[in-house]
């Protein structure tokens, strides 16, 4: 896998769950977290019981064992020199509120500088305008406006998605190689033989209809492998066709 | 919100769950359908309690009552001519094993001409072999060697979210007309009907023999007229060998 974000930048990102309740949903957050490779989770007034139980959970186990508990929110970031709110509908936030594509380009420029809070907030509420009021600015994922609020751990996963997405495609795989005349000349035949034994070809079209199968098996582009591997099926065919003549 | 895909291009999209077990899991899935704009979710031989409980789901019900049950993944990707699995670790699948990020592009260049199918497993094993020998290809989301398997219900929202993610997509060669699914499989069928027949299949190894003839013939990649041709051709084949019994 090409990485685009280096092991120390991936370690510089804090990911901030703020007044979460469900413990499934810290489950879950920890989970991509560990999924997509950023360790440090930090937890602000989070509901106890749902944090207790949260640590209980089978995956992502020692990265939530680790996960830090805050109290307010200026404790939670005061390491981060940029602190980044998400929020679903526009609020009072400060400054821009940027697309997730956009947003996260600017975070990962900034991670290879120092580390960076990335906050969610509580699941009913999502973050407070005073929460809020800590962000240098807010992103959005580009849900519809008809239904804005995603569930917490699915909006953790798409963010750091986005962050660790490569941006440059891929080098499509080149075609595979194709079979040779010879090889789909061979499997032609072996069509053929089998068309006319079972009474598909007709002596007075025989000739176009020749033409037809030839062309049909060029058009199917088939690999050598899968050129033999068809005829093998077409001899075995053929030779029960004539077996039975 | 600029959107990349239009409405009748959403409304293209089958995202088919096989074998969930979790009700909460299919909740989440719907609510990121719900989200992202996508409307048509399948559900195949889903554990029926999880089913029941997930209709109760109060986040997007609608599309949660409008789900269909199937008990094969034949019938519930009938109606596509593009089926992609989703895939954490490398499988047997066929086809190639693409990025999400570039398999995205492809699958939205086939909504734009047809319906398409996107799979994904059972909470616990992904998709089998079995299963995927029913897809083109497979999608595989970027995570961590360490950690590939993601959660079901994040799954479905990073894939959802990179599909209506906005960003110059290079243009793609607008791929050719396929052949459906219901299409593919009657002609797998009369093609398997002839291997039977005439010996190519044999009973020790009939399983596995059956799921190479599904991964060959969907490799070819034909044409609805194609289609069409060769089945007709192979069912001349099958009466002959039939009236030789």
């Amino acid at each position: 896998m090409m990485l685009l974000l280096s092991p120390a930048e991936l370690d510089r990102l804090r990911v901030v769950l703020v007044r979460p309740r469900n413990p499934l949903n810290i489950g879950a957050a920890a989970r991509a977290m560990s999924n997509f490779g950023f360790v440090h989770l930090r937890v602000v007034n989070a509901y106890e019981v749902a944090f207790r139980e949260a640590r209980s959970a089978m995956r992502a186990a020692s990265l939530l064992k680790r996960a830090q508990q805050f109290s307010t929110i200026a404790e939670a970031v005061a390491d981060c020199s940029l602190i980044v709110g998400t929020a679903g509908r526009d609020s009072e936030a400060p400054g821009p509120v940027r697309r997730l594509e956009q947003g996260a380009r600017l975070i990962r420029a900034q991670l290879a500088n120092g580390p960076v809070a990335l906050l969610f907030g509580s699941e009913k509420t999502g973050l407070s305008n005073e929460e809020l009021s800590y962000c240098h600015w807010t992103m959005r994922i580009p849900t519809r406006e008809e239904h804005v609020s995603m569930n917490l751990g699915q909006a953790v996963a798409v963010c750091l998605y986005e962050l660790i997405r490569s941006g440059r495609a891929e080098p499509v795989r080149s075609a595979a190689t194709c079979a040779r005349a010879a090889e789909v000349d061979r499997l032609t035949e072996v069509l053929l033989d089998a068309l006319r034994t079972s009474g598909y070809v007709k002596a007075r079209t025989a000739a176009s209809t020749e033409q037809k199968v030839r062309r049909l098996v060029r058009r199917l582009k088939l690999t050598p492998a899968d050129a033999e591997l068809l005829t093998g099926m077409l001899r075995q065919v053929c030779w029960k066709l004539h077996s039975a003549d």
